[in-house]
């Protein structure tokens, strides 16, 4: 693991430019701050790319894709190229409608990301592995997801992080597991995309596999310990898991990763 | 009662299409899904009929209206007619413009509507009756709530639910009172939208008169719950209301649910 | 300091209509609810003069700027001035794009404001002052945040609240202080944002400069008990901050304000 990348995080604050949906805003931007990042967002493509050249890392979101979104997505993500910073990804339910689709195509046509980051069932459409969605959830698959995040990382050449009551992480040929989780993120809407903000942060420290892997860890370890105090109030939980946020540190952060690298 | 409404709401996990508002996404989002369903929201009318076909129900809310939401509420209202699954719709502060009342009127036009859940206010401007509001508040008005919501009832051939005090629930003939309430869920902006949420969830099970008035007690009886534990600190209150939509179970709605028919 | 304006709030429940951001608006209008106001949020212009002309104060927000957006404030902004009441404006991160710059003068060219609110290094690109910002934090400066205030607002011919560990409130010559704080504030996003709200609601009741230093205070004053009781935990923090702004009365509000005049 990266042993010191929250006290790098606190010392260079990253700038985090989101293209975010429209539903869970509040909640990236608190979870980017809490983290010790500096959260910012987007809404008219005539500024993406000046913010993108102030940001470290932007993060484009397909939530509440619409046309102004897919700008947003475009411009701030072709900037962000020029600067070669990194690039989070999130394909939100990508596999169910041909629009999110073809805008998702479109988007990886144009911009190279550095980091996807979906459920099994997004990666899964991304890389044309048969799988069945249930809305925005992940839904059901026979394939292995550690398969299906290999495969899509080496299709599309970045770091792939797929969600799940274990997290998977990989560049397409590395592959780390993370087996921190508590259930009741799955009961909190939007907990994904702060994922999402959290990896954005630790990107604008350095978006190395293994940075990527600790980062994605950070959520899960907090949520495990709110967990242990609210162990059936999901709402008091997420309360708690944000606390928790505001409060680790590398040394805590180290003593309760559960990653494995093979 | 429907005596087994949370069962088989756990146990389909129904889809909710929501075209919401700008301001409470993340509420009803989390609402519908802590007590089971699954949400899914749109912003791009080229999508809404996918997402419509993909969904149980879907949630209509006039609340941040511009022309793409009327746009999102006509094409996922039409959708869900032709399938022909529930459709809820929630008249926002229908009195406060003319745009709202001309949209309205577009929208009732063109859609069937299953279930309208507003304010007394809002509903007594949907039946052209007499009614004095303030902003989005419900206002002060002389007619009698339970013949304002008969009145809609019977001109919109549809469920009408009025929100107050006492809740009222009819089809235009057969009269619900809801007695269970907390104050305090007037001090949190959009727990009127969580509601047409959690609406829209047991929608997805069955539209019938009796499951739409079991449904309109979930909140309040949830709410009343943590009332009894935040006396006087709402936002407090809000969080274990939600606790409490977690870990809501048909026997203890059962217990606590005032529903009278009459 | 003006001692009734809580008893006066609740008496009158100043309608405040918000053309905010699309990140905070649940926090702003439950502020806005909490201390005894009525929000109203706009998303068309084509009903933002009749939904002025409803409210005793508009809150105008940069945050997230778009051609929409400012159509809104424009069109919300002059009818307010037509109808004499207190305009509200947040200029956002101005100082970060060639845009926001452009919008605000064009705003602040159309619409006379009533109170400009915003962070040092916001104040300080409104007028002309060099001033280094990181995204949309305050960042760093050199000039006395009181001069900065002085001369945006005798420039800008309107009061001018900084925010910061010190709140400065000046009319360009009269200058209150505001000492209360509690850096909690800023882990989470947008409490400025719910500051404008709260602003929106007193000017509701009166907009002279002793109301708006008034006001100035109440959210500060209500994180400091906020903070007595979780010192270490900024979202129970938040929260313990929203059930006291529910229960703030101008006793305690006099008792615990820490405001100067000079």
């Amino acid at each position: 693991m990266k042993t010191n990348l929250l006290a790098q995080i606190h010392s260079q604050t990253p700038i985090v430019l989101n293209v975010a949906n429209h539903v869970t805003p509040q909640r990236v931007a608190d979870g980017i701050n809490y983290i010790g990042g500096s959260p910012m967002m987007v809404a008219d493509p005539l500024e993406a790319a000046d913010l993108a050249h102030i940001a470290n890392t932007v993060v484009l979101n397909l939530g509440s894709t619409n046309p102004t979104a897919q700008e947003l997505m475009l411009t701030a993500g072709q900037t962000t190229n020029q600067v070669q910073h990194p690039v989070i990804f999130d394909p939100v339910a990508v596999g169910a409608t041909p629009l999110r689709r073809q805008r998702t195509q479109q988007l990886l046509d144009h911009v190279q990301v550095t980091v996807i980051r979906g459920n099994a069932g997004e990666v899964a459409a991304l890389a044309g592995i048969k799988w069945e969605q249930h809305g925005i959830d992940a839904g059901q698959g026979t394939a292995d997801p550690v398969e299906v995040a290999q495969t899509a990382a080496q299709q599309l050449h970045c770091v792939v992080v797929i969600s799940g009551p274990t997290d998977i992480v990989t560049d397409g040929t590395t592959v780390y597991r993370i087996e921190n989780n508590a259930p009741m993120l799955a009961t909190n809407v939007g907990m994904g995309d702060v994922l999402d903000g959290l990896l954005g942060v630790a990107a604008g420290v350095s978006a190395d596999l293994e940075t990527i892997a600790t980062a994605t860890g950070i959520l899960p370890v907090a949520a495990e310990l709110a967990a242990g105090r609210y162990p059936d109030a999901p709402f008091s939980f997420i309360a708690e898991t944000y606390n928790q946020l505001a409060r680790l540190d590398d040394q805590t952060l180290q003593q309760r990763l559960q990653l494995q690298k093979n």
